[in-house]
Formats: C-alpha cells, structure tokens, sequence
C-alpha cells in the first residue's frame, strides 16, 4: 500500500509541473505600457501619454469597446514608473498620487468591471530600473499581499539592482508569496533575461514551477532589427526553449510592437504570425487609441489567435534555413493540425518559393491548407509541389489540418479558450491536493482492489 | 581685343559647369525597375512582374493617370535585363524579343505620347550586372545612336565588369557621344559608386560636367537599415558632396522605397523628406498599380515636392546631431525660403524636442513655418522656444519662408517648374556658343566700346 501510494502522490504532483495557480494555460493576451509609453511621466506637457490610471482606464476602454476582449487580449498591464518615490508609513507600496488619484485596488475593480484583468510591475532589486522603490527579499512577502489586496490579476518582477544571488533566492519567493495570497496571480519572471537566458546560468525546469512567464532575452524596441534579433536569438535556441514552454509557462520575446512606428504593414503581419508559433504571450505596446485599421486588424487576426492559443501549447520549431534566406517554421496544434510558417529575411523583391508538404516532413496524404491572412483554401497531396510568393520581411502562414480531418471546419478556439481558463484541466493545488487525498483513502480502505498481482 | 575675347570666352565657359544638355535642371523625378522589380525575366511564371515591355507601359498609365505626371514623376526608366543576350547582326543592342516584342523605340514613343519620358540602362563593362551585353569602350558611339534613335530620354550608364581604367574613359566618352547625337538625353553615372564615392579617387569637379545625376553609394535595398546607412553616408560626407551638386548635376543617393514592403508610415515619410532636403533624383521603384494610399499620399505630397524642385537646386545639410537621437537637417531655398526636417533616430517613443530658430542659426525674425505633412502654418520669432514632437524614425519637416515674405503665400513650384525645364536659365551649348559668337562679332567691330579705359 506505502508503495502504491507514493507512485499516485508522485503522478499527482507530476502532473502539475507547470506552476500551480491555474493561470495562462495559453499564452496571455492583453496590453502592456512599456515599449509605447516607457517612464513618461510629465502630465503637465503629455497628459493623454504620461504613465497614469487615465492611460489604462483609456486603454481599458478600447479593449472592452473595439472587439479586443472577446478575442481574449484581457489584461491591462502597468510596467514601470507606476509608484510613489516613497512607500506609506507601513511600508507598503503606493502609487504615484497625482498620476494615480484614484489608487490601484479602484483601478483593478475598474478592469474587473469591464471583464478584463490588471497587471502591475516591481523590481527584485532596491530599485526598479526606473529608479522607483524596488521590492528586495524583505518587501517580497509584504508587496505581494498588497497586490492581492488590491485585486491585481498579473505580476511583472523585473531584475534591475538585483545580483544572481538575490534573485536565485527572490524569484522562486515571490512565486509562493503571490501562492499564498490565495488571488490567483500571473507571474511574470524577467530572472532569465538578466541570467543570459540559457543553461546552465538558468534553469527552466525551475522557472516552470515558479513563473507562468518570463522574459528570456532583451528588451523590444520599436525597429524591425530588434525583431529580427529577438527571433534569431529564439530559435537558435529552441532545442532548450522548446521543452520549457507548455500550459501554465511560457517563453516570452517580448510585446507586440504593431501599431506602432517602427514596422511595415508587411512586418506587422509577421510579427503577429511568429509570436503566435512561438506560443508567446501576446502584449500588446500601442495605442489603442488611435491605431490604424491595418494594424487592428493583423493583431485582431482570429485564426492567428486560435494558433497561439492552441490549447496543446506547443512551442513551435524552425524546420528549415535556406541560403535564399526563406526560413520555415512549424507548430503542432491540437487535433492533429499544425501551423506552418514561411518567412522570408531578403530585402529585395518578392521569391517564388517551391516546396512540397513531404519536402518539410508531412505525411502521406491530402491536407487541408488555409492561408491565415487571405483565407484561401486548397487542399494538396504532401506530394505536389507548390509555391509561395513571399515578400521581402514578410510571411505566408498556413493552418494545415491533418489528413483524417479534411472535413471538419476550422474551429476558432480563441474566445472559448480564454473563458475556459479556470475549468478543464486547471492544476489548481486544492484539486491535486483533493485527488491524493481520495486515492489515499481507496488505498487505505480496499487495500484489496490493488493488492491483485497482475 | 584678344585678351577680351579670352576673358569672355572663359566666362560663357564658366556659365556651363554643369552638363552642357539643358536637362535636369532641377532633380529628375520618375520611376525605375530596380529595386522592385530587379531581373525577374520569368514571364511564364509571373507575367505582371517580368522585366517586359508591358511593365513599362502599365507603369507609364499610372504615371499618366493616377496624378503623378503633373507632380513632375516624368520619367519611366529600364533598368538591366531588358535587351538582349546578342546584339543584332549590325553589332547593335537589342531588346529581348520575347519581352520587348515591339521594341524600345515604340516603347519611347508610348512614353513620348502621354507626355513621359523613357529611361534605359546599359553598362561600361563587358557585361552588365545581370549579365547582359555591355556597352564597352569601342561600342560607346555605336550605342549613344542606338538610344538617340530609338528616342530615348536619360540613360544610367553601370559600371559592372569593368576597371579604374577604363571607367576613367568610358564614362566622359559616353558623355560626349550622347551629346553628339543632338537628342537631349539625360546621363546617369554609376562611376563614383564603383571608386568609393570620394575624392581622390572621385572627381565631382568632373562628374558635374559630363553627368546630370552620379551614383555616389551602394544599391539601396527594401529595408529601413538601408536608408539609414545611405542617409548616414551622405552626410557624414556632406562637405564634399554638397559642393558637386547644382542645377544639372546631382548626386544620387538612390530610388525611393515607399510603397514597397519594408517601410512603416513613418519611415515612407521620412525617405521623403531626407531625399527633398538632399535635392535628390525622385525616382520611385515600387509598384503603381498597387500601391497603398498612404504611400502615394507620401509621394504625392506637393510641399515636398515642390522643396526638391526648388530652383536653386542645393543640397541640404545636417546642422545637428544631437545625443538623444535627434538630427537637424536644413536646405537653402529660393526668395529666402528654406526647408528645416527634424529626424528621430530613437527606437522608443514620441521624443518632445525643444529648441528655437535662433539656435538652428536663423537670424532675428519672425518666420512663417508651414509643416509640410500636416500643413499647420504657424509664425514664429527666431527666439520663441517650440516643441516639436518626433515618431521613432519619423521626421517633422518645415518650410520656413523669410521673415520679409510673411505675406507671401506659399509658392507650389513643382508642376510649373518641370514645364519650364527648356525654358529660361537652359544652358544649352548652342546657345553658349551663339553668346560667344555675338560676343567677339562685337568686340571685332567695335573694338573701340571696350579699349575706353576705365
């Protein structure tokens, strides 16, 4: 009986290796301040731009009014430069008084209200990178209680004034602090980012146990070439990146930079088609406001969506390199389907690019292939050759459904998914901690039914 | 008398520093195959974008129907892979049958009927770039004639598979044998861009003389990097480059990418308005038939326009390099005009500039300031501090008339001037020479008129 039970304790807690709070079990969508608004805080000369709870109510206001909800961009997430200079006379965190009149815990019901989460920022070190309060070891215990007491749905800890040590022992302490509030709270680690984002210096093993995200790299800019950086950086180094991400943690490139002033229509729509492949969080940093119809659209893209939230949550793999600097990604999607992702890196004009499905290791047989941004669709035998018209920094991305499926309709799983989150398969620790208890109790009082030599 | 007629003669000589053939007295403007459209002779496969008599002409219907014709957008230039690979059996050049079925001289007149002009290419070289027959020392002469015969209007003479050497003679020797056909036809040299772009090795003295427009630098590509690096160049060596340009002689920083896939709004406006200040040739490479609004109301926009066109014809300058990212650009115009461009290099957000016409070096006064994309007008004192506030990779640019014009309404110069081009200041060698003739005709007969000592 001892030893049966211990293998049912040890499935149990297998199978919650991602962390336990039944949160992002698909990469999270919603808006983050910093790459479009940075640490702007002069209201006097800027006010629609200075960082303030106007700022997010506005942003808050597109999102629940523009369509951005239903598909599930749902968070409204403060970054630096949010917080008094001081903390209150019981040392808790405060926000900026004149930019933030109103106070966090009004601001969060304000999200609540309109179906959408809020997120907030601090800094494991004695300062954010900003130079605001930070939240080292001691606060760590403290500052979590006050964003769930404050009803803050997602938590950024960023890594500035913070050496190795600090962190090794911050990050994994903030994850049970923001556990022991009881509010479910996404976590969001930058611990990599300042690590150099990979083995040995960082363990993902770890940062899946502990954070629902985290940063792995550099910060984006507004410029094509840091997108450029960002996935060439990603998946020269997916063999490690791959295996860490699944439901519940996630590898994070970064925002979404579209909408902004940095990118052509063209590069938009690859950004959007190779965040969704990675299985990235998708923030967007823009303003919603005043966003151009182009742009809305690309990141309103509802099957692009359905593939990054795609609930098997695998991270996607480049498949091929060419010299002609055509690069092909894949994505393995729930029933049997897969997203296939052709991107080209020339600056010249647009390639005919010749391939077959069996030439990027498809299967025999006929496949079902829609074009996610013309939604043209053909069915091809893994045999035929085809071409694709790429243009120069742009992509052609294909959901292609397996063979068996030819006939069922694309299913748009987005909106479903994301109300979904707190039913199906959630690890929530009280449910894990229920199953064991009732298999311990079987054990213990039918001994019998497993003592049966097989 | 002798020594009048010398001094007379040396003056009607100075008159003529530019390119005797009275073209391109202001930047050229129109469309080249290039950077779009490169050397795709697959016209089985991809028919609309094949380097083909039909390219051309679809090109010149845009031209002449959608508005651009009337903006000064006159020319629709070949570049490589349009002849072909033999010349025919009198040694002359020859279009691709297939492609060109009809022939250039039929494609000339195509042009010449909506009130465009036609542009073809050739190289100094064995070869041209794409391979195709060159046009070598020997055959100098005979191609001149080829092209004046067919009724061609500018030629970009390349300089692929060919020396120091023989560049050194082939590019004046092409200069003269397109004189010596009597057709006016306007000369491209790629000659600078194969010896450095810079003195000793570059004589802009020279090129001003026997080229209407030099290639200074490498072949722009469709990405933002790429204008960065061209724009970069230009004005780090703007000491030397502003001096060699002038009415009939300019140099070329290369074709206009807007409207193709590497170029965010921003940027589109931004190549604009660098390339304006720059009194650069306007030549788009993109596709007319497809291209989005926004990029043609970039390309279209009179003010612009009409502050590359101005009469004066020179060359702006960068006056400011500033730490945060921010450079100043400013060009002389005509009735004491000038055109003043902020350029943001910053990669983040919107960056409030301030600053004051007096420290951009304009002198006490007030200014009428008119931005040339939104078309605010405001007047300014050459101490009043303003704020201009600058995209990532956005530019603000002004025209600033004199502070004695305030009155003046804004001049839109463009169309009228590209109508006047063989009118007034023309420097044709006919009439340079009849000056002279006229000149020492009267000094032979009335000798007396000039030896009256002062």
């Amino acid at each position: 009986i001892g030893m049966y039970g211990a293998v049912i304790f040890l499935v149990c807690t297998l199978y919650a290796s991602a962390l336990d709070n039944g949160q992002m079990l698909t990469p999270p969508m919603g808006w983050l301040a910093w790459e479009r608004f940075r640490c702007d805080i002069d209201c006097v000369n800027d006010p629609k731009n200075c960082i303030s709870e106007k700022l997010f109510m506005d942003m808050a206001d597109r999102l629940s009014e523009d369509g951005w909800r239903e598909l599930g961009y749902v968070y409204v997430n403060i970054d630096d430069c949010w917080s008094s200079m001081d903390r209150d006379k019981d040392g808790r965190l405060q926000a900026d008084p004149k930019r933030f009149p109103s106070g966090i815990k009004k601001l969060a019901q304000y999200m609540h209200d309109r179906g959408l989460k809020l997120g907030i920022y601090g800094d494991m070190g004695t300062h954010t990178c900003g130079g605001y309060p930070g939240t080292p070891l001691e606060k760590i215990e403290l500052d979590a209680q006050t964003f769930a007491d404050w009803g803050v749905d997602m938590f950024k800890y960023d890594g500035c004034y913070s050496n190795a040590t600090e962190q090794e022992q911050g990050y994994p302490l903030m994850s049970k602090a923001l556990n022991a509030t009881g509010r479910p709270i996404g976590y969001s680690c930058s611990w990599p980012a300042y690590q150099g984002g990979l083995p040995p210096k960082v363990n993902y093993t770890q940062l899946g146990e502990i954070c629902n995200l985290w940063r792995n790299y550099g910060d984006i800019q507004d410029s094509w070439d840091s997108i450029l950086s960002i996935v060439d950086w990603f998946f020269e180094n997916q063999d490690v990146l791959i295996p860490a991400a699944g439901p519940g943690k996630w590898n994070d490139p970064d925002m979404l930079i579209i909408g902004d002033f940095g990118l052509s229509m063209e590069q938009s729509r690859s950004q959007m088609a190779l965040w969704a492949v990675m299985a990235a969080p998708l923030f967007m940093s823009n303003d919603l406001r005043t966003i151009s119809s182009g742009a809305r659209a690309v990141l309103q893209n509802e099957m692009i969506i359905s593939i990054s939230q795609d609930p098997l949550g695998i991270q996607g793999r480049r498949i091929l390199k060419e010299k002609s600097g055509v690069q092909i990604f894949w994505r393995p999607l729930s029933e049997n389907a897969s997203a296939l992702l052709f991107f080209s890196r020339r600056t010249d004009m647009p390639y005919r690019y010749k391939t077959s499905l069996s030439k990027l290791n498809y299967t025999t047989g006929s496949y079902k292939v829609t074009d996610v941004y013309t939604f043209k669709t053909t069915v091809l035998k893994d045999s035929t050759e085809f071409v694709v018209s790429l243009n120069p920094s742009g992509v052609v991305m294909w959901y292609v459904s397996a063979p068996a499926k030819l006939n069922s309709r694309l299913v748009f799983r987005a909106s479903k998914q994301n109300t979904k989150k707190s039913q199906g398969f959630v690890k929530l620790p009280l449910l894990q901690f229920y199953c064991c208890l009732l298999i311990l109790h079987i054990l213990h009082f039918y001994p019998s039914l497993f003592n049966t030599p097989f």
